[in-house]
This record gives C-alpha cells, sequence and structure tokens, in this order.
C-alpha cells in the first residue's frame, strides 16, 4: 500500500506491515507534563491564542519528538477549534479547561461551514511549519474530535457527567440534531482535507465520548458519522490514513472497527486482550496502556510494556497510551517508556 | 429452584423463571425526583444521618412503591455506610455527594471489621421494619458497594475522573491495596449478611467504578472480589440470590457473568443486544433504559420499552435502568414507564 512517507514507521504499520519495534507516540504528548511546555504556554494569554498562533503550535508539537525521539507527532491543536470555526462561542478559561455557551436547536442556523477554513487557516499554517520542520522519517498527525463527543461540548457546554444535554436533544428533537450532527460531519471533512493538504500525513478522529451511548444511538451517531468523515476523505484524499480513536467503545468495538471504515482502530485502556486481538486480526491498531501506570512507573509499568508488545507483537501495532498522558506524569518514566518500548523484545 | 417469597415476581425472575411482563424496579427509585422524598429529606440536617434513622430510611424505601407499585423495594441508603462503619471518616455535604477524607495504606490499621455490625445497626433496624411494612409479593433488596467502587472513594476521598488515587495506590503498593480490598471484601459479606438476616430478600452489589480497569486488574479487583463475596453468602445463605452490577464492564461483561457468581446481571445501559442476550442464555439480565431516555420521555421512551421487552421477553429478566434514574425525571415519564412495562406486548 503506498504511503506518502516510505520511511515513516507510523505510515509503515497503518498500511498493515508488522513493525519491530512497534512505532511509538503518546495521546497529548505535547503537553502539560512537559515543563517546556509549561514555559511556551505561558508566552499566550489564553489557551486559543496560543493554538492560533502558528509559531507556538509548532514549537508545542516539536517539543516532545526532540525530548524522546518520538515516531509521530501529533498538532498541538484541540478539539474545540472546530465548534469555534463554525462560529459557536467557546471560551478556554485557565483551569477550567474548555467553556462554550450551550448551544441548542435554534441556534443551528448560526453554524457556518464555509467560515472553518478561513477562520481555522493559523492551524493549517502550524501544519505546514511542522511538516517542514520534521524528520521525513517522523510522520505528522492532524486530528478532529468526532462529530458525537463535539456535540456533546456544544449542547452541554462543557465536561459532562450524565450527557443529559446532549442526549436530551438527541431524543426529544431528533432532526435538528441529526443536522447538528450533520454539519459537524461536514466542518470535520474541511477540517482533516485542510490538514492533510498543509501536510498532515495522517489523521485521528477523537470519539472520546463513543462510550456513553446506548447500542442504537452509537451506531447512528458514533459509527455513521465516523463513516461518512471517512467516506469523504478517501474520496479527497485517497492514500492518506485515518485512525478511529472510539473510547469507551466496550462491546461495540468490533462493530465499529468493521463499519466505520477506519483505517487503524486506537484503542483505550479497558479492552481486554481478546476483544483487541479479534480487531488487529482486521485492522492495525493503537495503544493501549494505562496513563496512570506511566504516571505510576517502576515494576509494573515495565511488566505492562511488555505484555503490551507480546500481545500485539507480529501484526500491526502502533504503541501509545490508552488515553492521554496525565499533567503529574514525571519525565523519567516516558523516558523508561520509550526504552521499554524500544528494547529488544 | 426455591425462594423465599413464591409470590415475588423479582424472586421468581432471579430463580431463572420467564416472568411476562417482568418484573421491574428503578436503581435509586428512592430519591429526590419524588416530591414526597424531598419533603422527608428535610427531617434530617444531613445525609448520613437520615440513612442512620431506621424511621426515615423506611419511609423512603417505602415511598416508590406506594407511588408506583414497583415489584421490589430497594433498601434506602448508601454505599458509603461500609466505610463509615469501618471507621474511615465519612461526611455528605448537602450539594456535593460524599465526601471522605482520603486515605491511604497507613490508615487499613485503623480500619475495624467488627465494628461494621454494631455501627450499621440503624440499618438494619430499617430492613426489618421495611419488610414487615411489605406486601408479600413485593421483595426488599438488600445492597452494598462493591469492594474496588468502595475503595476508588476511600483513595480518592470524592468521585473522581482519573481514578489517579486508587490506581496509583493499586500499582505502586500491590499488597496494601489488596489487604484493603480483602478488608472490604469481609466487611460486605457482614454488612450483606446482616441486611438478608434482618429480612432482605435477595442483595445487589454495586460495581459503579467497574469500568475503568484494565482486564487484569478488573479480574483481580472485580471479579474476584465479587466472587468471594458470592461464595462466602452462598455459605451463610445458600438460597438468598445475589444481583451483580459491573457498571461499564464493556467486552469484559461475557467474563463477569461466567466467573463472577452471581445469580443475575445488572446490564448498564451501553450493552449492546447481542452481548446482552450472551449473557441472559446462562443467568437473567436486569436492565437496561438509558435513564436519560427516562426524563426525556415521549415516543423515543416508549419505543425503546417495547424494544427492551422484545429482546430480552422469554427468558429471565428484570426490568429496570441501566444507571440510577436522575432527579430532573418528571413523575408522568414514571408512570407512564411503568404502565409500558405492565402492558401487553
Amino acid at each position: 500500500m503506498p504511503t506518502r512517507n516510505r520511511s515513516s514507521k507510523l505510515l509503515q504499520a497503518l498500511a498493515r506491515a508488522a513493525v519491530d519495534p512497534p512505532p511509538l507516540w503518546m495521546m497529548r504528548q505535547a503537553g502539560r507534563y512537559l515543563p517546556e511546555y509549561r514555559a511556551l504556554r505561558a508566552k499566550a494569554a489564553n489557551f486559543l491564542d496560543f493554538c492560533y498562533s502558528p509559531e507556538l503550535a509548532t514549537e508545542a508539537t516539536l517539543q516532545p519528538i526532540r525530548r524522546f525521539d518520538f515516531d509521530a507527532a501529533i498538532l498541538f491543536s484541540d478539539i474545540l477549534v472546530v465548534p469555534d470555526g463554525l462560529g459557536a462561542k467557546v471560551e478556554f478559561r485557565e483551569g477550567e479547561g474548555p467553556v462554550l455557551e450551550p448551544m441548542g436547536s435554534a441556534d443551528i442556523g448560526r453554524l457556518n461551514i464555509a467560515r472553518v477554513r478561513p477562520h481555522l487557516a493559523p492551524v493549517y499554517e502550524a501544519v505546514a511549519k511542522v511538516r517542514a520542520a520534521l524528520a521525513p522519517e517522523k510522520a505528522l498527525i492532524g486530528f478532529a474530535g468526532a462529530p458525537w463527543t463535539v456535540a456533546c461540548y456544544m449542547a452541554e457546554g462543557h465536561g459532562s457527567r450524565d450527557f443529559l444535554a446532549p442526549k436530551t436533544w438527541m431524543w426529544r428533537d431528533r432532526k435538528s440534531f441529526v443536522a447538528l450532527i450533520d454539519i459537524l460531519t461536514q466542518a470535520t471533512v474541511e477540517h482533516l482535507s485542510a490538514q492533510i493538504e498543509a501536510g498532515a500525513d495522517c489523521v485521528q478522529l477523537f470519539d472520546s465520548w463513543a462510550g456513553v451511548l446506548p447500542e442504537d444511538e452509537f451506531r447512528d451517531f458514533v459509527i455513521a458519522p465516523n463513516r461518512a468523515i471517512v467516506n469523504s476523505l478517501k474520496t479527497r484524499h485517497p492514500k492518506v490514513p485515518i485512525i478511529g480513536f472510539p473510547r469507551g467503545a466496550g462491546s461495540m468495538l468490533g462493530e465499529y472497527a468493521a463499519n466505520a471504515g477506519v483505517d487503524a482502530v486506537g484503542l483505550d485502556y479497558t479492552v481486554p486482550l481478546a476483544a483487541a486481538q479479534a480487531v488487529q486480526r482486521k485492522l492495525p491498531v493503537q495503544g493501549n496502556l494505562d496513563p496512570v501506570l506511566l504516571l505510576v512507573g517502576g515494576d509494573a509499568l515495565s511488566a505492562r510494556v511488555r505484555a503490551i508488545r507480546k500481545a500485539f507483537g507480529g501484526r500491526p501495532h502502533i504503541f501509545n497510551l490508552g488515553h492521554g498522558i496525565l499533567p503529574a506524569t514525571p519525565i523519567a518514566h516516558v523516558e523508561a517508556l520509550v526504552n521499554a518500548v524500544r528494547a529488544a523484545p
């Protein structure tokens, strides 16, 4: 299978090669656990300004590659730039994370897909800068939130426990909720296409809240929009691999892997080996170390890294965490992880 | 299979009879969505005092049976009475939920299993009062939190997002974490036995945080302690059925059902039909309506109730939610649910 960069271990694995040792990157690898990130972050007053500064976003993206020599860089950005691009009101408050003005069906008319690319031009500029600065054997991963997950933030305004707002909308006024999902699907296609055109070698769709839906709604609002995005991207950019990460999919993981159309599946840290291997018989998999175990370190970490390598060795596998790295993670544990993943088995 | 109360539909279903229409109760059915509960709750200054008043706990337990004629009453209490009984410091702050003083390995020596029964005597008094007041055909369900879930609260002090404290403890000092789980296992056996001796007809083990563990730890800290509790209870009270509710078990659900030893399995609202039916071929199942859909009501609710009845009809099934009822749920929707569950198919 042709890729744009034959020297990249990540792209080889995504093209279904069993690479040993496996390519390694970490979700949220550019972030607060790095002292150099914290210093850089202080240069912008708010988080969105930081994301929209091509210079700062580029530097943040490159920091973990310099320090740990990971096999892939993932663009420093946020899944909420898409609603921001659409014209929803997004704010990042220090210490609180993202806050949106919660929206309902009456606000859908204000969302403007044509605004996404121009508004997010600085993001694509960062992609081009990163690609220019990266060594050819390092892949650059673009990303976006999947429609259901982004809709949760748009309906609720913030993280949630019961997902009352998006589910109420979905069940009370399905037609307008479908309209929202459709807009997000199209906007996501634009956003990922623009990243690819600017130099992203592959992309990941984060469906962080996939795990809170009943079966029927998982099909309608996780699998179907993921598949629609993949179909559109494949028409425009047939050679660019797409990783899907349906966090918490549980017993729906196999159906997601079979039907979402993605080239590889990200596994959260709760996916048991048997379920993961069933997926891996069909598609490359990525994951799935518990980020708390990386934070804890020591023998328990080394043993689990060996177990993951053993379980997924011999078939296409990308070593990663099963969720984003935690801010309190010691640098030395990440160094130990890199050594353990790259050690002879 | 003999039960203590042959007229109870719930106990018939737990004894593997396919009862039609299925017995119905709802997790958290005694609670804030009921105006009569809110009025009653105002009579005690704090939540623990409320739980420890046999009169108030009895009345709260009976309220939903009077209003909705559910097939079972579940004791009004809280999973944190067990750590409180053990001597951990538990406080309920208004509007904040339970708050414990977070504990670590150095505090284990202070936990006292012998203190559980005497300290929780008012709970067992409530059980006896409820059983005396309930019609014979209504089953009384006792309950406890499962050890992993209770340990999460004890280590973290409150609800959690990353479960950093219990997982760090588990991976950094496994020996003392196992000691904590063992103490909780023994204390839970005492607490459930005392409820049974006071008149509970069956019991439910709530493992609300089962879904945040990797596979190996799910086996060690969900399945193994659930099984240990079941084994001890079966020695003492062989005829009393035990429902296990491993919320969020995902792909580990089948293994839980096969190995935890429980008589029936509670299904959360994300469990897909195929996985649920695989469990139901071996054990009675309970669930699994999304509580947000009950809150929303209308046609979407009626359609889902019909779908659940159809999916589980013909084999042992207990109709329930897939998580506790939400405080904002309209009474009229609960009435509609009762009618729909009891309507001719």
